[in-house]
């Protein structure tokens, strides 16, 4: 069955749709809207068809599938719109800005029996699936922290992104990809406590970074990380096991697993400091330790689509589940509540 | 002036010491007590002159300064028996296991009117006053966050350091070192808020590790963590100014600054990855960054026992003042507490 998709929006993220729907069979850009007459150019220019208007991209009963791909605040008017037009809906991340928001969205989907869902693609990405083949592994024995952090230094881009009114701010951008694969880490667990701060280095009005202490029921702390002022990047993700540790450097197969091999060291040879000596703090010799090999992962962003399609068919169930969107969308509620009140935020304790 | 210390307690740190006070002019050591036998045939075997009991030792009247350097419970009773006996002390770290301890040691020191101090000898630890003097330049502009670490692989050593009776756990043996630093980066701010993890991987009765956010007034927070399963380690240090960022790998000179040249990038390049792209995380143009000197700093640890004989000479101020012991101590208690009860501990808020 063939699906056409029209886009509402046509920036940057709706031109990488573009060029991902091309390499996807029985799928097909139908035509875009964006109210900016640069963007209806730069597509007409690009060959893409141009509605005449929101109302006119609705209207075509070719479409079954609009893609909401603009400032953060608007997708919930279009998702809603789309959808009491009959239409399929996928949104841009994040799904909006508010739970209440995401509960009118959730209630026009509902009533109107059309499947809705969000692009929080970074759930394919090879690093986070990588982290999730460490974990499945067990190499590290039992696994107690996991880090994961992007860093940047250019600060918000200089665009809606820098407003609070459009959903600026770290923490609906990278956050809401950090914060949907951290909660997949451990599916079934209850996350209890969140602990955040938030940066205002490059911008005052949005928070240009944030780091948050997700702590899980299972003992397990996760610390998720932003930074746009970071000129020296720390790693990717660093997971911690009581048998070794893992790192990924960047989004790319930079990385290394070391586990003990269980040789006792027997008599350590300390670490001579300007002030003192550290046996504990001291590196293990080379045969204590071992170099396990990193199970890579590949993965294919096109079957984010593919899914839609086959949820539409009625074939699969969504990969993305509304659920999770709403979790992901407490969670960052949660983030600003602990920052703003310098408090632990009681998530489903 | 000659100052002739004898030392209770001849464990691996006591050792340091006695081989430190052999390069320092003016003192010398008199001779040792230790509970063990074992110690105490060490010490003669090298030619140390060895006590018939702690009260021999004390009732050595050539003798003006005690060490004591005894697992972490019995500080407190070595300190006030040495000042009652009328000798001055200088305590190993952590001073004591509480703050009402402390309050005992303080009043004996006020009343005996002899000097009390604690060997918190990280103070001149050459990586942490190169930070000091990386925060001193200004290189970074405005610095808004500092990550402070130590990782090692081996667990807790497996003596009294592993027991809570004596005082065991990370946060009392390297904790109070970071911490105390920590403290002093910013010596006249009030730390506001304190939300800290422990772990305990490889020992369940003392913390084997932590992470300690630290709120301070004027915006900054400071990240102290140590970790004792981290097979992979990250950076001793990182900083972070909305102008640069500095790191310190290690406790030797193996560190950069890299520092934003403010030519613009223009176009950015994005970086692709499985699931997406993204310019905010990009890596810079090279030509919009520079690296800066790190200004490597020089210590010379003899300068704790050459203060602590001019301050038994009338003539300096103690370098480690007991305010600053104290608010150490209440900060790992306060640490203790915001692990336990999985809130932010309102500190000097």
């Amino acid at each position: 069955m063939k699906h056409r998709l029209a886009m509402v929006g046509f920036g940057g993220m709706a031109n990488w749709h573009y060029d991902l729907i091309q390499r996807i069979d029985d799928l097909e850009v139908a035509g875009i809207w964006d109210i900016k007459e640069e963007r209806r150019e730069y597509a007409r220019e690009k060959g893409v068809h141009v509605y005449e208007s929101m109302e006119d991209l609705l209207a075509d009963e070719s479409v079954d599938l609009v893609l909401a791909a603009t400032p953060n605040d608007v997708h919930k008017e279009i998702a809603v719109r789309a959808m009491e037009a009959g239409k399929n809906v996928v949104s841009e991340k994040p799904v909006t800005l508010c739970s209440a928001d995401l509960a009118v969205m959730r209630e026009a989907s509902e009533r109107t029996g059309k499947f809705f869902t969000v692009h929080q693609n970074r759930r394919w990405d090879e690093d986070f699936l990588t982290v999730k083949n460490v974990l499945a592994q067990g190499k590290l024995g039992e696994v107690f922290r996991i880090e994961s952090r992007v860093h940047g230094s250019r600060g918000i881009p200089g665009d809606w992104r820098q407003e609070p009114e459009h959903g600026g701010g770290m923490v609906l951008d990278w956050g809401v990809h950090l914060l949907d694969q951290a909660l997949l880490l451990f599916p079934n667990e209850k996350l209890e406590t969140v602990y955040a701060t938030l940066t205002n280095v490059t911008n005052q009005l949005c928070d240009d970074g944030f780091t948050a202490d997700l702590g899980f029921a299972n003992g397990i702390h996760v610390l998720v990380e932003v930074g746009t002022s970071n000129f020296i990047s720390l790693p990717r993700w660093y997971v911690l096991g009581a048998d070794g540790s893992a790192v990924i450097n960047d989004f790319g197969r930079d990385g290394k697993i070391i586990c003990a091999t269980g040789i006792n060291e027997g008599d350590v040879v300390p670490v001579i400091t300007a002030a003192g000596l550290t046996k504990t703090m001291a590196p293990r010799r080379e045969d204590t330790i071992r170099t396990e090999e990193m199970p890579w992962a590949d993965s294919d962003i096109r079957d984010f689509y593919k899914n839609v399609m086959a949820v539409i068919e009625g074939k699969e169930e969504p990969k993305i589940k509304l659920d999770e969107v709403a979790r992901v969308m407490r969670l960052m509620e949660a983030i600003f509540e602990s920052a703003e009140t310098k408090q632990v935020v009681k998530f489903e304790a």
